[in-house]
């Protein structure tokens, strides 16, 4: 390909601030939860920018967005895209951005009259989220087939409201087969989301692995007493095994190494009053790691840990798994054309981990997949802080291009 | 007095079981929030029985019920009661097992017709838990002068009424002075609330000293992030450090001895999500000690802990001191009284301090005053559980018999 070829720039960023008007909050960030009417207007306006560059748009049964580009082959095409979907008060980059980008990556193709032997296709996946409705990254575990069209269909959210009669009503059930596209490759182009990137000074990432999740919720239960009559040796305080369960997260991600993460995020004690030694306490752990084998065993230490700690203190623990999702390996080939791409525009470029789970974690487990990041500001994300320089956009965005090019070679 | 004298306690525990029937709860408690329709359900049945006795019932400026008993003198009063306001769903036992104890007393006099040289009064004081209006004890700080008339009745409570309405709708503003009593001494008796005796075996504690009471809300303000993307050593995690001073107040509480009780009741992360990590956490902790000195210690080493421990993690912290009640040391020539009650009926007795407030503890700031604990079960209260055998209840009483006899001769 021309050397030369550069994605519009501004043209990215006005769309993205077009998009980013579609569900907007007044503190500057999109409230677009997937089937809303909000995530409605963002899919319209992304089919009509398809359309208007002459893409081929099908909407498959779980109102996956796919717009494809023909190639001089009818081999498996090149896929690469996101999602449009947020989280209740996120960001305007996190999902919108890969989508953008990809339709940025198709138009400047079209404009250069640049011609692939694969074809092409971006993507727009329903509910990446799961703000609204659970599993999250639905819409691509319904393109793989590890979820059904009918169980997709068939899932209840958090609102109540039902999966399929919503998707209805903002008219995006299609009758594409969700199993008619097997890509050659994936390509995912997104904001970090993290602060390493931006801490280091690189400008892209080549995204090697994506992190496994499990979530539990431990129950820890011990006698509700009076803060003031109960002696300190005679308490069953669930309040503080939870203190030392937090504290100690931080000792094994210590333990197991730079990729290990340990979070709680939530916590509710009863009665919560402040003269009540706390009876029960409700509280989350989220653990992540790229290393499955590490992942399982910072999940039995931290059993081993909450079971000792609770018993010393005469309280009750119950552990219970919500999620549990395999951390997935990205394709070597695929990561390479990455840093290929990044060496050719002289974007300097690290190879990472995501932390954070993405389409691709689900694609990667059938197709040879990867992603590319760029720099969060802050590492903020999932918040209207979220932010990427419009250097950076563009930057990512031309490594994409290189990337779908070299791939669909 | 006759050594053979003994409350009546089938009336004693008749009347607990009447008093127990007014804003009785499903559970088997009571809900006598002060100035509630309850309450003076609660009030209207202590006043019929003080009047059916024969006592002069007055009520005070704030409400307090006051039942005198002329003596063969016109010496200053002994006093003795306790409150029959309680906390939401709270137990039968708290407050007013001491107002009709003393009512039992004054009966078991009247049939025996035992006279006294100094007159005796009983006492219910208004507001004692502060459930519904803030300060609690706000009677028994009104019969002190501690708080004005003025500033008692014009307290808004958590549900938005005022205080001096609510005590004129349920008909006890009084006209009687509260600064008209200043009594030779105060004495109550109330249930333990807390495990010692009952885990000691022992019936009757004389109450040497009355917990100084701190209570701290601490703000700890650090980042929110993601929990996948947010390296462990970038974070400034609020909860985490909420995690390490919910622990040290173990240590502190060790380090200060027995006396020292220190406990977080209450938390709240933000935005208290499974998959971020805590970037704001406020917590309570309540601290208490008999002795001053040693609880402002405490205050201070905590102070000096949590700003080291939020130092470290880059977060900040702000505490606010809600409540500061000095401890009260009870008289000595009272509690030698209340031991040499229990020692003529034979009962066990040890002294101990009261980790709970009381009303006596604003009354030991101005006259020689004490208390007689009797035996919670499991230490349990504030709650529908709350409960003391017959035989304990029946015991109390009869030291508070003694108790005051002695005192009034």
């Amino acid at each position: 390909m021309n050397l030369e070829l550069r994605i519009n720039p501004s043209r990215l960023s006005q769309r993205l601030d077009a998009l980013g008007r579609l569900g907007a909050t007044p503190e500057g960030g999109v409230s677009r939860l997937a089937l809303s009417d909000a995530d409605k207007l963002g899919r319209d306006q992304v089919v009509v920018w398809m359309k208007e560059i002459g893409l081929d748009v099908r909407v498959d049964q779980v109102g996956n967005l796919l717009g494809f580009r023909p190639g001089e082959t009818d081999e498996a095409p090149v896929l690469f895209g996101s999602h449009v979907d947020s989280v209740r008060d996120g960001g305007r980059y996190d999902g919108a951005y890969g989508v953008l980008a990809a339709l940025e990556v198709m138009q400047t193709l079209q404009e250069a009259r640049v011609g692939t032997r694969r074809p092409l296709a971006m993507v727009a996946f329903t509910n990446e989220e799961g703000a609204r409705y659970a599993p999250d990254m639905q819409g691509s575990l319904a393109f793989t087939g590890d979820l059904s069209v009918e169980e997709a269909l068939a899932v209840t959210g958090f609102d109540g409201s039902h999966f399929g009669t919503e998707l209805k009503r903002i008219g995006y059930t299609g009758d594409f087969s969700c199993a008619s596209v097997r890509p050659h490759a994936y390509v995912e182009l997104h904001i970090e989301q993290g602060p390493l990137l931006e801490k280091e000074g690189v400008r892209i990432g080549a995204v090697e692995a994506i992190t496994g999740i499990s979530w539990q919720e431990v129950t820890l239960r011990g006698a509700a007493n009076h803060a003031g009559t109960t002696p300190m040796d005679l308490r069953h305080d669930a309040g503080f095994v939870a203190a030392r369960v937090i504290s100690y997260l931080r000792d094994l991600a210590a333990a197991l190494g730079p990729a290990q993460r340990a979070t709680c995020g939530s916590i509710a004690f009863k009665p919560d009053v402040i003269n009540v030694v706390p009876g029960e306490v409700k509280m989350t752990v989220d653990l992540r790691n790229t290393d499955e084998a590490v992942l399982r065993q910072a999940g039995e230490r931290l059993g081993a840990f909450i079971e000792r700690a609770a018993k010393e203190e005469g309280v009750t623990a119950v552990a219970r798994q919500l999620v549990y999702v395999p951390p997935a390996q990205c394709d070597p080939g695929v990561v390479t054309v990455i840093e290929a791409a990044a060496a050719e525009l002289g974007l300097s470029c690290r190879r990472m981990p995501s932390g954070a789970g993405h389409d691709a974690q689900i694609l990667a487990r059938h197709f040879p997949a990867a992603m590319i990041f760029i720099p969060s500001r802050g590492g903020v994300s999932h918040s209207p802080a979220e932010h990427s320089s419009p250097e950076n956009l563009a930057a990512g965005a031309d490594v994409l291009l290189r990337t779908v090019v070299g791939l669909a070679k």
